[in-house]
């Protein structure tokens, strides 16, 4: 399904990681920045995470995926959707990314419009066991629309994935920022908590809620909703990257025509 | 033109309901939480309740059809489009879906911001006789954004019908919420009146209103403007779950060609 | 191109414009009541009116092609697309489906919140020649926007027509509400002028401004840019009603797809 | 890959280029007037700068390629993707056009409403080097998202181009507003300054920072990421104009289908 690690399309797609990502935390936490002469409002803020998202996903989606998130790499790895080194790397590439992208806006950012440089935190009273269940909920509903998105088998119209995508992160940050500034995104709490050396003692909330929230939608997806139909050793081929489809396309494309009125509902 | 019940494939579909009725449950109301520290405004809560249902629809309709709505199942029965066992399946995940996800919701908010978990109401002196017309308008112009989006029939460019239904739901909102909060959705207003014990003496305008401005809509769509040629035999099998299409898909395909400069203005 | 006057398919058409030029001025007035509670701003009225358009384009421009505005009406006469039958049936469907969205908007507003209905006039002391130029920019950007997403010869990706022309809506508004509170449209200004009987010395701006912009950009893009190759006595049957194009459907598309790589730019 | 110089389509272009970035001066700018009535939000003028791009993008695209950007066109003369004559031409059409739109907006805005006309500058203290490097990110963005969303190589789910466009010129803006006024654009910035004659010693700013950032996206995305594989004297004719593909568009279309499980992850 995909060609695999140390070929030239595997280092871009690493690098794609690297680079969305980093443009994603930019934007996202550049549009929090507490500006004296006009404080952004939760909406405006919603809106440039979830269009951050939507645009590297439009621009990048086709060299990597656009993941430009750990638990959305992590879930497609439960997912059986990706191989182990690859999932590695574009972790690593997520994290480095994020960390540059917090950095960048860092030395831009004026002294008083800086902030905290929206770093997650547990916001209006909110415990940490409350913080987790919601960032599990936020994520899971991203996860969803991720893997229903881009799902190669999908017959149904799907209009603009990228854009499906970025609005589910929207949606996620108009609930979620009053409870915990909203991360969805072990990256994008982790490269502000770095360069501002603030990692509160709730910090691996931002990593539990949207991991455990991404693996429960890929195993409903995934397992549950629409499993592949794969053998063992194909499965284990995906995980180590080296799993080779039949060449069957055109075959492929009249079976899918064909179940396309079970579908199309 | 489905498959139909005890199949995997239907309890699937009723599990979707289930599962996109309370995200989207929980992310609506949640949108519209008190929060003492920044008021959500109208825009933001319409733009929450949409992007929700249009996520939904995206990520799951593909499984269950993505209806979340009483009112667009009744309706949908009405236009002889689904089973009567499907609809009376697809309310009942519904209904509980919607107090499943007002649930959780009451347990994660905090006790200051959860008022009355956005209970629909009539507001701004708002009579009821009012507020069932208003309510038959906004879920009319929804059920017939919905009919249109998902039928399979349409030869004219779809673009993405998941985003035209929610953006539906958010222009409902953006005049529904000053009369009633906007319901548009009987399991949305039931969801929360459950958790919160808040059975107010209108509460039947949010099934009556919703239920009668769908179900014109699917009068309307399917059998005044885009009838079905089906012979009487063929309906009721349809209402029985026993309906089989004649397997000439590539056939059907020509012949939506042949039409499309009909309908492509 | 299509059938004609007397068919069924023209009397659904006639009636599909009435119906959705009746919910677009209902939602768009609606959005812009003047609750006391909370004033809606700008960008709310502004997506409002968009997204209503945008929702009756998904339902009903398979119907009718969505006009559901006099100019666009008049344009496509202007650009030979329509035929004059079908463009005074429109016109009237059109004047008659605002006044009713108009009339019912005004039994269901409170008292209170009814204030003027939204009806259109010169704000912030904008002279009615300033007032009818802005009117024609507005319409001229719309009416362009209209033409390019439903041009049937288009090879181009054209994502959701619907949403584009509807946003094409919200984009005037972000700019004409501070002229004139944005009309764009005659059947929207007419409608709640009839109802409040609030005919102002300059409502001639609100039919003079939209029609003349959107009959230019018929002009630029049916005549300059995007030319038919018709011969005159084709244009004339256009006119008449009475045009039918060959039937060869299949060459056309060859000859599409020969061309896609002159225009896929 | 396209057809060149003095023919009527590339005067048909250039024309569009003229028009087009007219309309999106007049209507970006006409958004950040100063009504002393309702000061425009950050998020409104995003979102009309935002969906002025995406209008015209889908209105005149087809015909020009929609730049309606120096900084576009130039980077895609760097990415080898048009000729030098086109680029003069689209760059001279661009500001004129620019001007004449800004001109307009001048003639219409009421006194106490026009300020300075959204020209930019630099705010909140922003240094000229912060606000080089933030323009450069800002463009880097859009021309990225520019380049994936209109290239006729790409085989995964586009959805709107024109949409995905217009919402990452607002992302930009919900960031770079607070910083410059937001330009990513000369074009933009130009137009105003004018009408205005408001060239500040900080006015270069707006030239070399959306051109670098814009040409190095056309380095990174079409010669590291999607390299096309011409030979050094098609790229010559392409840089002159004179470039002719072979055309055999049936056989590049079937090699593209072979490569699409490639690149549908």
């Amino acid at each position: 399904m995909k060609k695999e690690v140390c070929s030239a399309a595997f280092l871009k797609a690493v690098f794609a990681e690297f680079l969305a990502t980093l443009i994603f935390v930019f934007f996202g936490l550049g549009s929090a920045l507490k500006w004296p002469s006009a404080m952004p409002s939760v909406l405006q803020i919603s809106l440039a995470f979830g269009l951050a998202i939507g645009t590297m996903a439009q621009a990048l989606g086709p060299v990597s995926g656009g993941h430009m998130n750990p638990a959305i790499t992590l879930a497609l790895l439960v997912g059986n959707q990706i191989s182990l080194l690859r999932a590695v790397f574009y972790l690593v590439a997520q994290l480095v990314g994020a960390i540059a992208g917090a950095a960048i806006l860092y030395g831009l950012a004026p002294y008083n419009a800086r902030s905290n440089l929206a770093v997650n935190a547990l916001n209006n009273n909110t415990t940490a066991g409350q913080a987790v269940v919601a960032e599990m909920i936020l994520t899971f509903q991203l996860a969803l629309c991720v893997f229903s998105s881009t799902d190669s088998r999908r017959t149904s119209p799907v209009g603009s994935p990228a854009l499906s995508i970025g609005l589910s992160v929207t949606l996620g940050h108009l609930v979620g920022i009053y409870f915990t500034g909203c991360s969805m995104n072990p990256a994008r709490s982790f490269g502000p908590a770095v360069i501002m050396s603030r990692f509160s003692s709730a910090h691996w909330v931002f990593w539990v809620g949207p991991i455990v929230g991404a693996a429960t939608a890929a195993i409903i997806y995934f397992y549950l909703l629409f499993p592949h139909s794969l053998s063992l050793s194909d499965r284990v081929a995906i995980l180590k990257g080296t799993y080779e489809p039949d060449e069957d396309w055109e075959e492929s494309q009249e079976e899918r025509k064909k179940t396309m009125e079970l579908t199309a509902h």
